[in-house]
């Protein structure tokens, strides 16, 4: 997508090819600054300390950090060693870990002498297929939003929770592939979009990069989504899941169940968009997910920049007081309208998956 | 309640008998610190930078404001002109216009030689009024706690949202009422505080002063509460109200409705705390209310102290996105279990109200 008119990718190769170069994702939103990863060690931090962020940018950036170890050296031992150092960073990530496999799989098939070469490569289909994927979700949930300017012609009022964006992805974004399409297509959008407490995902990073490509946005505080769907004022939602079950659940970040009961009460289409590597085929209920408990201190602290420039870190909660931080919740499928896929758009159930992935018949819990 | 041991009203007279002390909640929950008021112009101050708030809890500070102003001048001139300057303290406030009009009536009725100590009387009756209504408040709602207990023998998880507390009133509160009367009478509880963004006084406030007076507690961020109903972790909902129709809709902080949606979808009871002066008998449908819409800035800026010890602002959203904030939102009648008012509990509708309220018969819309 765009900054002030370029065009990125949240990962690509410096322009001397020796290193990668990404987007620092923890100075933003008051910084735009790229970093460069020069060693499988950079790779390994940046994931760990969050300079990229988001399942499938996870994965791009382990397959560039083998990628960056084959050059320098290729050996077996080399290779266990760097799959095994980077899923240490982040090891509940789905996606980091389907990318090493993959990565690890397909050098190993090589002499050590190819595994530079081939790495690169790898990792640069990880990438591509990442965004035709994302991009493929653009066109199929654009069709969404397309029909509904065309029946109210009127601007069309989305609201969106956490970031499932562009910079969670490759390029294009799950959640907001459809609300970019629509805006590049010329289509009046508008997106509200959700703090999403506590980490406030949605207000330091989707603002950013709807601002950044020029989408109109508000941001609002997690609290004032229902209300705008009481009094008419949201048309649509759009949320990405970190997890879906094989019966359509969905696994997203705290809070998306609360704005899909308020979609419900006042008959608002709720939309999920998902790369098919989100589904977990093992899993029909979404309650049997255990849901990660973080840091009291992502509660009881908050980072900004003053007015006069510096970055300071507050406690807002009174001291003393503990904090409890569960970091996803289930939305039960019979709150979601309907799923958006790179393979199209389906209702939410086993069978309306089945009908998109009929190849996994077999697995579907 | 109670503030390390030592029970406090929000608002009394100071020790000389020549002032009024309340506590400064604008340095709440950093500092604990007590203001005196001198003035008519010193309580106009309070209640206009907050340093007051509450509905409850303005009223009474501007009965309490004209009775310092009876003081210095009692004359029919001075009553109206003190009058007229604390109604435009905090113009929206119903019961500032309460507590005026009571005052300023009560006072006309006598010579102006009088009215210094009738005003200092009928302001200590207007708090003590305010008292025994949130105190009945607690013995109704704290029914409903006991039971729960009683049922299931084992501690009572509540929720709440937003601060309708003993920090909002003179004493006793509306919402926590019940919780601080069940705590002290041993009942095991626990409660759920909402964060309650833009302005959090759940954080703030509400864990303040349950801290205070050593009720168990966490905080947790508004968008929470639904996983917590999801997986049994709330025995029930209370939560307090700035207008109530006479058909049992509620107007609360910005939030309320999606807190009561996911009680609903749970099967958890949802109370609502109010005392009469609350209900809005002209009104039945709570869509018709207006909602008031705040500055941006109460979004996208937020105050704490640093780990230093200072007080700072920082902004926490993407420079340049606009922000929304709208003040309140409406919980349909449907999705309330009771309302526990000074006079019982009953269904959140017209003919539950007009059960404890049977003189509105003719009034109700």
């Amino acid at each position: 997508m765009k900054i002030d008119g370029q065009h990125y990718r949240t990962i690509f190769p410096a322009d001397d090819g020796e290193g990668m170069m990404v987007i620092d994702q923890t100075r933003l939103p008051f910084a735009f600054t790229m970093k460069r990863l020069q060693s499988v060690e950079d790779a390994a931090d940046a994931i760990r300390t969050m300079i990229v962020r988001g399942a499938p940018l996870i994965g791009a950036t382990a397959a560039y950090g083998v990628a960056l170890q084959m050059r320098v050296d290729a050996s077996d031992d080399a290779l266990t060693r760097c799959c095994r150092s980077l899923l240490a960073t982040r090891p509940t990530a789905v996606n980091l870990h389907w990318a090493l496999a993959r990565m690890e799989k397909r050098l190993r098939e090589v002499a050590p002498a190819q595994r530079a070469a081939l790495a690169w490569e790898e990792a640069a289909a990880i990438c591509d297929e990442d965004v035709e994927q994302c991009r493929m979700i653009g066109v199929h949930g654009h069709a969404l939003i397309a029909e509904r300017h065309r029946r109210t012609g009127r601007r069309v009022d989305i609201l969106t929770h956490c970031n499932a964006g562009w910079l969670a992805t490759v390029d294009w974004s799950t959640a907001l592939a459809p609300i970019y399409r629509a805006h590049d297509a010329g289509i009046p959008v508008h997106v509200h979009v959700d703090e999403t407490r506590p980490r406030n995902q949605g207000a330091a990073l989707t603002a950013y990069e709807l601002g950044a490509h020029g989408v109109p946005h508000t941001v609002i505080v997690d609290n004032a989504g229902g209300h705008l769907m009481q009094r008419g004022m949201i048309d649509m939602c759009i949320v990405g899941t970190d997890r879906t079950t094989a019966a359509g659940d969905v696994a997203n970040k705290i809070g998306t169940y609360l704005k899909a009961l308020a979609a419900r009460d006042n008959e608002i289409p709720f939309y999920v968009a998902l790369p098919a590597s989100t589904i977990d085929w093992s899993l029909a209920d979404g309650l049997d997910i255990e849901i990660e408990e973080r840091a009291q201190r992502e509660v009881t602290h908050l980072t900004g920049r003053t007015d006069a420039g510096a970055i300071e870190t507050i406690q807002v909660t009174a001291p003393g007081s503990a904090a409890a931080n569960p970091a996803f919740d289930i939305t039960p499928a019979r709150l979601v309208t309907a799923l958006v896929t790179e393979r199209g758009i389906a209702p939410a159930s086993r069978e309306g998956l089945l009908s998109l992935y009929p190849e996994r018949q077999s697995s579907a819990a």
